[in-house]
């Protein structure tokens, strides 16, 4: 793929897996890397928040890169992660990951301090005047220092090796400005939407593709709505994305993020390992309350046979842990207020 | 000092001099802390949100440590920022501090991804019982996962190795219901505030100390008003306490912190070099602006001679620059709206 | 028109023209209502937040929706705002509402107190359970208490007098997850967006029509903007969208809402009077800002001549008396922390 | 009392009794208002928050005040909520609240809009040119447009009539920079508090007085607190603010405001009536969860004798009832989300 191919499609970011002493499980991480590629994805994104960045240190991110890397020999282009403690740290990132012959690397936003919009744009063309690769810029509000409309608009303009954004704000007209902004002046920068719930009408809208931690589960039922919403078949588009919103409700609000998606990933049959956070027994995402609701949206797709048992007509069935788990956080709750 | 005495009085957390080519620069590091020392405050806390921990390396972090340590010599306490990656790195950190005999560690609260009240105490409870030093919760909700009510409570009951809360919400009854919920059973559980502007009225309502940014600038002043606060007095401590809010301000809601802590320690004396996050001209912190305000509030309180010009009655001059700067902003704004 | 058709389309919330007593000005808001009609709107929507409805007593906004409905002479349905000060004189003004044959009312969730979930829900089951005319509700989270999906989900099982919900969260999944919870059981229910920028997604994926402020000043291009987008014109609905977002944004983010609404509404040809709400000079909405952004787009779309001078290629002109006002909010800040 | 006079002490904002059929209860309203004076509070407070203001009408309002006055008797000052539907209408509130001879009125800022200061500045100015008599801001960010300081800075230094402000944010250093502006050229102008869990230290830093609620339902205490504040008595204040903390955040945060204060009044011996917002079974406070709590904390003062059973050492009793109403919300939110 030539460096000056617009960015487009999904590129799914990966979670992961670890093995029981909690490092990197090389031979899974390199099985799942195929596995994605053979499912439809269009490109790899390691390093991502669903990758649990920051859970790692500087050296396994690198490895992390390689390894899926090297796996992926060419067949879909890399987005790397490339965040580290401060410009200097990340410039050289980018270096490595440009020595291993990635597409792009994605660099999220300074977090922890937030910072104003002309910090953000100084940190950016920083970067962009820098880097020997192309860089995406990584807009995510809810975690890091936005990255708002003027600042991408004058990083578009003053660095070429800007060359894309994903933005997980999950907010339409959000999108709309940036890429009314943008698009004029430089038709070949690139809109991907994080934000999984929108994806049908931020394609719609006008973006070139997507990072969807749901595209590391399902990735057949993301590639066939990608294909559906580029074709104006607005109908089926529409109940497939009514899905993908069921699928991502599940995994996102049942556990602190990214543990849903590790017990899916579990579910489509990957050894992930336990999480470096650790979770208190009633914080671990139960497998069981996925399972059904997995395996019915499969099916009913074509992707899979039916489970045993056969799936609900409409819905997804309680989960009594799940909801045990909810009080007990409602009962400490009411502890800190002296009221039990 | 024994480890079982209680923390208290002011423990300042420090920004670390930076030499030209943005490496820490340890002998103006060595001065300000034996200067600090010299000024009354009761203990450092290197590795602290002003200390920018976020923006160096792990080997670096241990380095800013060791260099004070062995600066400090045991005349104040040094309570350690210790938190890294995750868990077996943060434990690693700690043990390293131990071996360097620092009185406590303090661990802010998982950031990037907002954990959930469960997962929060899971991962300070797997701390609390692994680490081989007193720890100090970091409760800095603007940057950081909340630490709640409940959870300090709770890790409060079930581990003895965690002995104190940093709290920076600025919140007073927030403070005293911490305090109430846990001081019965563990009297010797600190309580330090991180907010400068509620200095005074925290240590009323029950405080231990405070680890407030300002006492890195003007210890004499911060240590003064813990003195009169502590003594009851109450007209004079309120006088000094309404000044800390006028010099915070201006540090703090001048530029992104910590560049108003830059900038004043410069006007104390300090080489601090630039921080390793870029700016933009405009967003750089002008010295001036602060100057005279200092200068004035340490000749108010008998610390300094009056400046040259004299000082005003009341309120601090207009900065220009910084007038311009904002202006700048706000057409960004306009820009990003399509106004401009 | 039977009680019993769904509603669907664009209703429209109007302004209030004023006298310069600052009372009702009848013939222009007779005026204004025949000219919507023959400008394409499906619905008229008095009382709604552009209507400014907490800014008139409870018999002025009685009077605002008898004038209308007696202009419109049922040409288009009638959505009136009906919310009073509490449940009792409510559930009156649904009666009398219901007196003047309008299809239906619009109750916005209590506000100035946040209510939690189910005090919302247990406020619209006594309206509901006590009306005599349809009801929509009313969810704008930035201004009343949120009506959540739940709610939403409980109340339209119970109430079939309650028959829609207009949502001005502007949140495409929260619309999907509210459709996907009521439609399978309540195929009437309507779902109505109120965010103007995001009016083509929110069909796109399910919403039966809109009640947008924009529609009051172009009702020729939200018109044609919802044709295109029912008739799946993507690619011309979605220019067409991009454009109202611009004017959107001028309207919207220029001044206090609803200023902007009304200074668009002069230029179409009204004469609104004053705001209630009294504005500094330095607050008031500048026609002139609009003036030419508004002749373009209805020019670009085949509604009206270009204007001398002709337009621009993209984005819209500056407008310095804005900006001088943004420039003083700023110096009134920084006065306030002391810097001015 | 003249005029001039400035405000000061705790002013109680009382809540409204109802009868059976939902209209004001003015024999209970008269004994109320008689208790409160004799129980030692400063002033009163009608049509403010815990009165809830906004479910009466305007005719309903006027009453409230007029009761209350004429059994008053000029006892203690009357401080009179006074916003209506726009300015208009609050000038002539203002003027009939003079004709009752009541000492000020108190005006919230604007709601439901969420106006910028210079909007809010405008509103003020406006009020503050016309008005009779004297006014008090009232400043509530959670339900109403925020009044920032220069706002109040700017109308203290125009408005010779607005003569306090009434700030609920429950932040001391905000206190502190409202104080620090306005005190020096407008040594009349009054600081009340509204937030009762921090009165003691709101009082320390400067403050004239307080609204607060909770003074309407154990006036003693919080009369004895503000004594023993004012006197310098710290350890004592501490103590009576820490309960003061625990009353509190039963009554407010047990169920919708002002639920729990209705709850507690019951307990005192009113017949306050139901509430005009419905409420669901589960939404109802239930009174047991606050009367041993209330008796206790009026023992433990010398107010009353130890209830039957005696009082805990620490902490409140457990409602099993309440427990179950949140794990009904619980619920609910989980239905919402497709899981139960």
């Amino acid at each position: 793929m030539a460096a000056s191919a617009k960015l487009k499609g999904i590129f799914t970011p990966n979670l992961v897996p670890l093995d029981d002493a909690g490092e990197i499980n090389e031979p899974e991480l390199r099985r799942y890397t195929s596995w994605l590629i053979e499912h439809g994805v269009h490109g790899l994104y390691p390093n991502g928040s669903t990758g649990e960045f920051t859970r790692f240190t500087p050296e396994e991110r690198r490895r992390i890169v390689a390894v899926m890397a090297d796996e992926a020999r060419g067949r879909v282009p890399i987005l790397a992660g490339a965040a580290e403690a401060n410009v200097r740290e990340t410039i050289k990132a980018c270096e490595y990951y440009h020595s291993l012959g990635v597409r792009a690397v994605a660099i999220v936003s300074p977090f922890y301090y937030k910072l104003s919009p002309q910090s953000v744009y100084a940190y950016f063309k920083e970067i962009g005047d820098h880097t020997p690769i192309d860089v995406t810029l990584y807009n995510i509000p809810m975690f890091a220092s936005p990255i708002d409309v003027p600042t991408v608009e004058r990083l578009s303009d003053e660095c070429p090796r800007i060359v894309a954004i994903k933005d997980s704000s999950g907010d339409v007209p959000h999108m709309i400005r940036m890429i009314r902004a943008v698009r004029p002046r430089r038709p070949d920068f690139a809109f991907l939407t994080g934000w999984d719930p929108a994806l049908m009408p931020m394609l719609l809208i006008g973006c070139d593709g997507a990072t969807v931690a749901t595209s590391g589960i399902v990735p057949e039922i993301t590639r066939k709505l990608y294909d559906l919403t580029l074709a104006y078949e607005i109908d089926q588009a529409r109940e497939l994305q009514y899905k993908l919103v069921s699928l991502f409700d599940l995994m996102i609000y049942g556990a602190d993020f990214p543990e849903g998606v590790r017990a899916a990933l579990q579910l489509r049959g990957f050894r992930t390992g336990a999480s470096r956070q650790p979770f208190s027994d009633d914080q671990r995402f139960k497998v069981e309350t996925l399972g059904k609701s997995l395996a019915c949206l499969l099916a009913e797709e074509g992707f899979a046979h039916e489970p045993i048992g056969g799936c609900p007509v409409g819905g997804a069935p309680v989960d009594p842990d799940q909801v045990a788990r909810i009080v007990q956080g409602v009962l400490a709750e009411l502890r800190g207020r002296g009221l039990a």
